[in-house]
């Protein structure tokens, strides 16, 4: 317990539920998960809490462990902010874990990698169950031709040709350590990619990419020169939200 | 294909997440299955369509396999209502099957058996991601109990004892064929009953006295009398929609 008055640093891992946020960053009229966040903090603490996450997710994206920090002078510790966050955040958010950490931790200076998931179901019939955490396929999407074009990923590149357009980076490349599309049966396809910083709809427009790949529309050979052009207009489109997971952040 | 202006019948089988209906049976001001159905038939058709499901499900309840059947005059073939019902129903509801029928076959009347499944988490910490779909529960449940109440159930009993208030069956007794409670891992459990009927809220019924076994509350040795009581007061809360599926309907 810190002397009172005193700045603490608190880390959260947060699962939730995308599907109703518009996304992870506070915005003027949205519900986003950030002012979600500082909202209850608020209420806990008396003071204005400034929720810093290890990076923004879109609206619809899920998260199994994001992770943010906040300062606070507050003397609760982590396991009352652990309990109070989890009694009075809303359901489809749930504090996974509540750490406290020396004061210049930074959620999001401080990341070393961070690993999403992407879901696709790729079969004829739509689904009703389970609808929001997938993206569903209805044409044949050719599996092993996705897999050779993933093996591009991995490594150090420019990744300009997948950024979304709006929110340009001043630098744009980034190391990717894994990018593994894996099918788990019956029409279960699941795509891992883990870098050590992702930018404005990376994984989306890789996925889209893939997917365009898979349908016949892209050639695997071509994805290693859509990557060299660093021209996004090359790239397939933009995957949707739903099928899209923040795992895990790693520091 | 029949002559035109002769009756035909077909079964459909169809899967809904029940999150956002209030329930199966067709009501006045709310979002219904049936209706969505009808609504959808009637623009295929042109014609007013009936659609008679195996039974109803309560609101937030879902389905994998619920089964209905339909008459029209239309000259439409099952291939076309597959197709055309699965463009035109909201994304919430899928039609998994559609079979053309013996013209007498009716969805209520006929049904055989039917299998629900409950899933129920038990952990302490609750999860965003799924929510929907299980009945979280926090305190640790004693699954040999409730193994153990839940093997009195198979069998011809009168469910009185179960049977939701409110809508009251001439006749309470059904046969139980399988009552099952398995843990597969990590705080996950589910609970497979099948029997040739279900009375209302039967199922929940018999769910929330198996949890306040689980809890202690309830001696597993107590069911059987419960049970032979007819009196639902003495058995268990009725346990929440969201954690209950119909995965199938047999004829």
């Amino acid at each position: 317990m810190s002397p009172k008055g005193g700045q603490r640093t608190f880390r959260l891992t947060i699962e939730y539920d995308g599907s109703d946020f518009h996304g992870w960053q506070r915005q003027k009229n949205d519900r986003t998960v950030q002012e979600t966040l500082e909202s209850a903090l608020g209420i806990m603490t008396r003071e204005k809490i400034v929720v810093i996450g290890s990076g923004r997710t879109d609206a619809g994206v899920h998260a199994c462990g994001q992770v943010a920090s906040f300062k606070t002078t507050s003397s609760l510790n982590a396991g009352t902010f652990f309990k109070g966050l989890n009694s009075l955040l809303p359901d489809d958010v749930v504090i996974l874990a509540c750490d406290p950490m020396p004061l210049d931790f930074h959620a999001r200076f401080d990341v070393t990698r961070k690993h999403y998931r992407y879901y696709i179901l790729n079969r004829p019939l739509a689904l009703a169950i389970g609808r929001q955490f997938v993206w569903h396929i209805r044409k044949r999407l050719d599996i092993a031709a996705m897999q050779q074009a993933a093996a591009v990923f991995p490594g150090t590149h420019d990744f300009k040709a997948f950024e979304g357009s709006g929110s340009p980076r001043a630098h744009t490349v980034r190391t990717v350590t894994r990018a593994e599309l894996t099918s788990t049966g019956e029409g279960d396809l699941r795509f891992d990619i883990e870098a050590n910083g992702f930018l404005r709809f990376m994984v989306r427009n890789i996925v889209g990419t893939l997917v365009e790949v898979g349908l016949g529309k892209i050639a695997p050979a071509q994805v290693e020169r859509i990557l060299a052009s660093k021209d996004r207009s090359r790239a397939g489109a933009t995957a949707p939200p739903q099928g899209l997971f923040l795992m895990q952040v790693i520091y």
